[in-house]
């Protein structure tokens, strides 16, 4: 049986320094969470549940019909003390495993990232990294979802990591609104060229797709996705216009996806006629 | 190659009757879209572009690192000259694949549906047909994603597929608010006893999981996934309210993510300290 908060004597610990939990959505492998663990570990106990394999673009996918392991994992050098778990589930598994079964108390903050890429505009709603610390803001859990504006594998992830050790630290100080997590987007520069941090709103956008066509020996057509962000928003108040002038952008996010301002203007359609 | 708008002298077609693409996340196969496709049949031509298998809780997946395959499906029957077309990808997969590389044109309808089960709540957040009509809201298309309430396999669906022509007629002839999408919930009880639509919000509502473990014969924990949704609201203006009364529900929701209430305050909050 996997249990984190038990063994090491550390009983007690929890009442005195923050519990934080760690998850992503590129795996426990990715240099990313390596990071992040490692800018939070001075602010409390950090427990790390994540993916065992890569998990992009999976959203807020569940795993239902299928059994959920859990594998535990070393983070060796100066990491060997936090305890982990690697998952073989999505990002929104690890959140839920964690909470209601393998934690003994609901952490005070979740962390997850720090993604390889950034989850700026209409990416949010595609977002294995932004929909595990949408998982655990469901909970009243004060959650954060970090990630770094680079493509290449052997990107520098300190300065998003010391990005995310504040943004952690003041959370957890002042709590964020019930129902709100924080996106936080951190340029791909030198960390003494970052020039502050923004509170944005998502820009408007969508992606322009052209599936590639293929043909199989059989003569039957199969498509790989491919496609380009448009940005259909001109705004100096978007995460993506200010991470691109070098700023960190924190978008908060909500879980609750109703559109109240068209609630009245449904309501005054006629719904009262018979059904066709 | 598949290509629905060829063929069959259809040409000009589209011009006059407004194109319906149709969708869902529990497979073509599934007695739900059958039936809805029988009710919009009568409102414009149909195309079914949905998963060739169960793709239920995959919530906004997409398909990145794999090909997509389309393969040609028929609903027989009284449906047989309905163009369909069966993906093994999940639902969001077909809306992209649907209007960026198999449509001749962009659909002046999306609906996705009928789902085997209720999509109220904080489960907006996993449904993949929700996540359907939400993919082609984002492309500037009315989209309505719906559920009926039911949990047996042999559910009649034709009173909620009644519904969803009348919606979809109301919709086709008024448009829906730039970025918002209808999720229609239908109670399961007899057509007779419906006592009418209501415009709602999401219940503020929480899933209480209570993972099973169990031991593999190599002694190890491997957890199966089940849970309780904990309703943590008592409006009559929610989804599960109306729903329980009787009512068809009819949800606005938005694909914009941004807290938006908000943005204010986290300014107020002091940014400007060096990071850790």
């Amino acid at each position: 049986m996997v249990n984190l908060d038990k063994g090491k004597g550390s009983d007690g610990l929890f009442r005195r320094r923050p519990l934080i939990l760690v998850t992503n959505d590129d795996g426990i492998t990715s240099p990313g969470i390596r990071e992040l663990t490692r800018a939070l570990v001075k602010l409390g106990d950090v427990v790390v549940i994540a993916p065992a394999g890569e998990q992009s673009a999976v959203a807020h996918s569940i795993t239902l019909d299928d059994p959920i392991r859990a594998k535990s994992w070393s983070f060796g050098e100066d990491l060997d003390h936090v305890r982990a778990l690697a998952i073989d589930g999505t990002p929104c598994d690890c959140i839920k495993l964690a909470l209601h079964q393998l934690l003994h108390r609901l952490p005070d903050l979740v962390v997850s990232g720090i993604n390889r890429g950034s989850n700026t505009a209409i990416n949010v709603i595609y977002s294995g990294t932004i929909s595990a610390a949408t998982e655990s803001s469901i909970y009243g859990i004060d959650s954060i979802a970090v990630s770094l504006d680079a493509k290449e594998p052997d990107a520098d992830y300190r300065p998003a990591a010391k990005y995310a050790g504040m943004i952690a630290q003041k959370v957890l100080r002042s709590h964020l609104p019930r129902g709100v997590l924080l996106s936080v987007n951190v340029p791909m520069i030198p960390e003494d060229e970052i020039k502050g941090i923004v509170v944005t709103r998502q820009a408007r956008s969508r992606w322009q797709e052209g599936f590639l066509e293929r043909i199989d020996p059989a003569n039957r057509a199969y498509y790989w996705y491919r496609g380009t962000l448009n940005i259909l928003d001109e705004g100096a108040d978007t995460d993506i216009h200010v991470l691109e002038n070098g700023y960190v952008s924190i978008t908060p996010l909500q879980h609750d996806r109703t559109a109240y301002g068209c609630l009245e203007v449904l309501s005054t359609w006629s719904w009262k006629e018979s059904p066709i």
